[in-house]
Formats: C-alpha cells, structure tokens, sequence
C-alpha cells in the first residue's frame, strides 16, 4: 500500500504530545530554542529553502503598490481620491509616472541582482539596467492605454449587461487581469526576473484569471466572468477574441520530466483574430491553431487545429433522466 | 496569416530600447514629460479612457468598507473586536446602523450624479435620491438577516463537514458570496447604478462566485466550495436550491454584437424549489426551467427545461483504460 | 408555479418606500431605532444568528496573521523587509516564533472556550490547552518546512515554466494554497476548532484553491495554476502527487439530509504516490483509489477505483464542425 496515514512522524509526535498535554502543567516557552534550533541546521543542510542574503530580494507589497499605480495612470480618475481636472492632470500623472519610475528602477534592480547572484554572474550594470528598464516601461504606458481602451471596447461590444465603461473598468475581472497582464508583459518582453510574474499572480489571485506574462495577446481580448481561465507562456491570441470562464489555453500531457525538457519550446496554441471561445473550454498544444473568427463551443476539449470560420460543437452525450429516486 | 507576433510596435520600440540600455549611460526622469504629453493626448482625442471630472465617481474603498459593514450588522459579535453583551448591542447596532446610513446616502448620491452627468442629464434630486435610497436600504436589513438564517441553515443541512453555524459565518465562501449579493440586489432592486456589481465583483474576487446583483434567489441558497460558480442577471432561484463549484446559469451562445441586442432580455435559467445542482454542470437559456425537487448531476451541459422531480445523470462517456505508457 | 418573482416581501416594500422616495422630502435618521428594535428582536427569538457572548470569538484578522507569520518562519528571507544574514538570522527566527506562539496560545484558547460555551460544556482547562497545543504546533514547524521543500522540489520537476524556487515560492498560488494546508492540517490533527477552516479558506480566497484542513496529503504535492481545486476532508493523498486546475477529489451525491448522516465517514478518494490528474477531472468516493503511478486525463469523471499504473483517457465526444453560421 502507497499511502501513509496521516503525514506519518507528526502524527506520532503529535499523540505524544496530546498525552503529554494531559499530564503536564505546561513547560512553554522554553521549547522554542530548540525549534529554532531545528530550523536553522535544515537551512544550513539546505534541506530546506531561505533568503538569507546580503542581496534583497524584490518587494512582493511594492510590486503590487507599482501595478495598481500604473492601473491609476492608465485609467486617470477611477482608482484615486484626488479629483482630476485639466488644471491639474498633468501635475497628477507626472508625478505619479515619475514615482512609478523610481519604485519599478529599484524593484527591478533588485530583480536582476538576485538572479545575478543566483546564476553566481558579477553584477556590474545591474542599477544602470534596472534604471533604463524601468524608463523603457513608462515609455510604453501610452501604447498600454491605446490597447487597454481597444479591450474596453471589446467588452461593451460582447456583454449585455452592461454599456457603461466606468463599470467595466471599476468592476470588471477580466478587464483587472488584462490591464495587469499587459503590464506584466512588458516587463516580462524586456526579460526582467520574477517580477513579472508576481504579477500576473496578483491579478490571479483577485480574479481567478490565471494569463502568463509570456502570452502574446492582441488589443480587443474579452475575457467574461474570468474564473478558472488559464491561458500558458507560449499562448499566442490575435485580434479581438472572446473567451469565457473556465477556458485553458494550456500544453498537451507533459512528462514527469517536464520542468527541463519542455522549457523555452512552444507548448500552447494559438488563437487567430476574432475567435469565441465559450465556458469550460479546453485547447492544448503548440501546434494547435484556432483559425480567424472560428467560434468554439462550451465545455470541448480539442487538441487540434480548426481552419478559419468553423463553428464546432460538442456532439451532446446522452443524458439519463429518470423520476423516481 | 491573421496573428501579430507579440503586439507589433511595442517589440520594435522594445527593442530599439534594450540595444540602447546596452549602449547608453542613462538619461533617466528627462524622458518622463514626453511620456505625459502622449497620455494627456490619448485622453483628449478620447482615444483612451479617464475619468476627469468635478463629478466624483464613487470610491471602491467605501464601497467595500459598506459591504463590511452591512456583514457586522446582519452577524454581530462574529467580525469585531469590540466584545459584544446585551447591554451594549442596541447602542452598537445603533451606531454601526447610522453610520453605515451615512456612508451609503454619500456613495449611492456620488453614483446617481455620475449617472446623470453620463447621461446628459440635470441633477435636480441626487442627493435627496442618496438619502431615500440609504434609508430604504437600512429599513431591509432585518429582512436581509432573515433570509441569510436561511440561508445558514441550507449550509448545515447540506454540508456533512460542519454542524457549527460560526464555522459557516466566519469561513464558508458560499454563506460571504450569498451575504454580499443579498445585500447588493435591494441597491439593484432600488436602481442604484454602479455600486451593486462592484459590491458582487469584490464577493467574486474573494470567492470565485460570480452572482450578478440582478438574479433573483429565494431563500435558503446553499452554494459548496463554489469556485467557478457564475449566475447570470436573469437568472431566478426559488427557496432551498444547492449548487457545487464550477456550475453556471448562463446566456445561450451570444453573437458578436449582443452587447447591444440582448439588453435587458432574460437571457438565463430559472431553477425552482429545491433543486440539487452538482459541480461543473452549465445551465443555459432564458427559457430554461429546472422543475422544482429536480437533482441535475455534474459536469452536464442542460439548454432546455426539464420537469419537476427528474434526476438528470450524464451517461458517462466511455474511459480508455492503458497500462503500458 | 414553485417560484417566487423577486424575494417577495422586499420587493413589496421596495416599491412602496420608491413611491415614498418620488413623494416625500426625507425623513431621514429618525427611521434608525425601528430598525435596530426590528433587528435586536430577531436575535433575541433565535431566528437570526449573532455572536453576543461574554466569550470572545476567534479573530479572523489575528488567525490570518498568525499564517503568515508561520509563512515568514518557513521561508525566512522571502516575505519580510528585514534582511537576514547569518548573524541574525537565529534572533530573527527566535523572535518570530515566540510572537507566534504567544498570538496562536490566544486565539487557540479563544477558539476551545467559544467550543465549550456552543457544547454547554465547563471550560476549566482551556488556557492551558491553548498554550499546549500552541506549543506543540511550533514544534512541528521543522517537520512542515522538511515537507514543504518536498513540495517547491515536486514544482520545479514538474513545471516548464520555471527552474527558479524563489519565483516557486513567491508567486506560485499552488505552493501558497499548500503551505497553508500544512499548517492548518497540523491545529486539525490538534483538534482545534474553527481555526484550521478559517486558515484554509484564506487560501482558498487567494488561489481559488480550496483544500479541507482535514485531507490526509503526503509530501511532494505539486497544485499547477489551481483554480477551482477541491480536496475534501477525508481524501488521502500520496507522495509526489501532481494536480492541475479544476480537478475535484470530492463525494458522491449526497442526500438532503447528508449534513446529519455523512459526517466523519470516509467519503473522498484515495489518491496513491506518484499519479497525475490533469485539468478539471472530477474522481468521487471514499471507496475510490487511484493506484500509485496512474495518469488521469483531463476533462474525467471517475468513481470506480483504478488499479496501479493504469492510464485513463475520455474517448473524445464526437465535434460537429460546421462552416456556415
């Protein structure tokens, strides 16, 4: 038999403690050294993992402080306290473009100098290169905004519920996660470590929409409702596409050697322009091409290409219905 | 061939970028007012969009802060740290009452008036509109706790991993996605724009479930793990109806310009009494009725109605079975 | 016709406070006290649930603490500000842990004594529970670093995406949801209450990920992307498992009255060392086991068992493709 019961030494500690916690009138604090203790000699054995380091490693709390800053300088307006007006925009977004700059200069330094470090490289340019990354970032935002607004559009386009873009851009998950992953790809273009994918993690993580920032996604991308899409690293997606909840755009079975063999080849497919993919629906594989303006069913699993304006369905199952139960 | 490979004129600037970093010395913040200058002018060909107006749009902090608030009210004692006894709850239900009256007449005058603005439209009564609305909404509190005691006692009835109502208030993302809802329709059913999806996208982002502040749910609601759970603004639900992660009550297949269309159309299911609906399964269409005591088993994809008392089950499809691999 | 239009009695009230709206000039505060009296009297006839209890309830703030101070001692390094080295690394951690077992003693206390009280039970030795199972549960924290490293080492083997552990570690939502599982499996196998629930389903609210603090899982688990993932509480999971998005180790139908008759029995699978379960497969049934070794691919619905190094696939549902829509 394969399994342990329970996760098999902490069970047994754990009873004789239970015992213990019967009998004994409390020994407290002075357990807590030789926990320490413990700790401590399995990151020595580096049985366990740490960051004990000299190099810091990027801020988790100031990355997601630079994504929600560029959200207010992409959408002026909606996320801010302040009331803008024309006297005072340029004031406002200048200053909070410049704050961004130096936040991203030093986020990003950090980035590169811990994977410096980990590939054992010198770090000679490494605050030069996080300077002029952060530059070429904030040299992008206009061209961010344009294709944000194109995914606006997208939306009131396809959705009934609503006609009114301060609500999509107020409440809608697919447009977080867009708005983030368009963000998070560029960064991730100019091959910055880590960071970009903390990222997309953190809009992940409000949205359940999981993009990776290596996807390469056209302006007018809808995606409705958003749970549980995951759409891979090596994804590419074409104009003006609609996908709805549960959706992967994700790689065939992989091996259990997976990690090494497959890095860096294209393990996703590709959805050209103008594509609908409905609820549940599951595409895998490099290879595999959705063709132009093809619409795909809910709940399908396909893993093959699709020629340009095909419409495929699933053949209903059987269903049984009975009445008396 | 219909796909960009990545999004064109951000790789070539990009790239133009990184030869750059390699060759310069940096030139930093004096890049920044160009920067500026391109957003600024987006904004003004209304290429992109802002919110830059003397008319506040409503702040999604408040909003939330009112949603937490709503939840101390209709649970006291279960999410404050102010410990609470007989003699004190009428004053602090008082308190909490009042002040939750006050920040709701400021944030629902702030969305009516942004709603005229949007619209063209004088702004004669908004504020007095803020206050009647506030009111009407504090006087369904009572009404509101009444339905979710129902609502906990479906939860306990139906869950065989707790019989602890506290366990269901503080920890089950059914009960909190159920609570948020029930409070953002009464401000649907008052017509307050704006504020009651942004009320249900916060229950979304912390749940996965995405209840739209327009269906209809009579009592008892009990929704399991939930994840992935989307009902649709038309949907209605009658008394005692259990629902598992991954379902949907959706809209039928939408065509590409049904934002426009399908308006105020009931475009999802109706599910009656005390249906059972399991994981995974989608239900479509307005003019789908799920008969009431009808148990719809998972991973089924239902577009038509079906009458009360059957038991839906898929016939399963048949599995391959290898094991030289 | 078993459905109600809207929740009925709110409806009706709704419209007559609208038409009071069109017709008064605000009354305002002075409609508070009914309110309050309205709500006070559903609390005291036990048709509404309240907490007003000399008895404080757990925190919910002060638990979600406590996981992410147990998360800063696990990956020292990862999540502080605080850079460590060498020199202070053992101050650092010794400090953590005592601060966590003196927050974890409180809020264990807490959570016996509210259990007493709900049971009518005498409360005469909760303290010293509380501090004693604090203390063992920071005894085990060496023994839950070991396993969670197995687990970061699962991801890297298994994940194309990434060769990196800190990115594992920092933006990887199965890990998060896993780390937490860990813990919170620890106060369960301590029989504490509420706490461990309300640790996972903060996890769950994070990553869409939602593991009963109950599952019985193995070391080296590997959770790619997550959303909608269920393990519930009596599954038992072997070593080196690896589970995609959406998949459900759930039980079979229940009952309506499953709540009562359900509880402590086995009813999840048995998943044994080494399978893979791809995206969205569903496996039922505390009589179901997935021998060591198997593959099941995506999109599945199992509930029978499934004898070692067995691979199970869909034999796919027929397509309908059609070209003129």
């Amino acid at each position: 038999m394969a399994i342990q019961t329970r996760i098999g030494p902490v069970t047994d500690s754990l009873s004789a403690i239970c015992e213990h916690i019967q009998h004994s009138t409390g020994c407290k604090h002075d357990k807590v050294p030789a926990v320490v203790k413990k700790l401590l000699s399995s990151w020595q054995a580096k049985e366990c993992y740490e960051h004990i380091s000299p190099v810091s490693i990027p801020s988790h709390a100031q990355i997601i402080d630079i994504v929600n800053q560029a959200r207010r300088i992409l959408f002026p307006g909606y996320f801010t306290k302040t009331k803008l007006h024309a006297s005072n925009l340029e004031y406002y977004i200048g200053k909070e473009t410049t704050d961004l700059y130096e936040k991203l200069s030093e986020q990003v330094t950090m980035a590169i100098r811990h994977d410096c470090r980990r590939h054992g490289q010198p770090c000679t340019a490494c605050e030069e290169q996080g300077h002029q990354i952060a530059l070429a970032f904030i040299e992008e935002l206009p061209q961010v905004a344009a294709i944000l607004a194109s995914d606006i559009r997208s939306t009131l386009d396809g959705d009934p519920a609503t006609d009114n873009p301060d609500e999509v851009i107020f409440s809608y998950p697919g447009l977080l996660a867009t708005s983030v992953f368009r963000v998070a790809h560029v960064l991730y273009t100019l091959q910055v470590p880590i960071i970009p994918r903390i990222m997309t993690e953190y809009a992940h993580s409000l949205t359940g929409i999981d993009i990776h920032p290596g996807a390469t996604i056209g302006p007018g991308l809808f995606i409705d409702h958003g749970t549980g899409v995951v759409i891979g690293e090596t994804a590419i997606i074409g104009k003006n596409v609609r996908i709805y909840q549960g959706v992967t755009l994700g790689a065939l079975s992989l091996p259990r050697d997976a990690g090494e063999r497959l890095r860096n080849k294209k393990r996703h497919p590709t959805i050209e322009d103008d594509v609908i993919i409905y609820s549940n629906t599951t595409i895998l594989g490099g290879d595999t091409v959705i063709g132009a303006g093809s619409v795909i069913g809910g709940n399908i699993w396909l893993t093959e290409s699709v020629e340009a304006g095909t419409k495929v369905l699933l053949k209903r199952p059987e269903l049984i219905y009975s009445h008396s139960f």
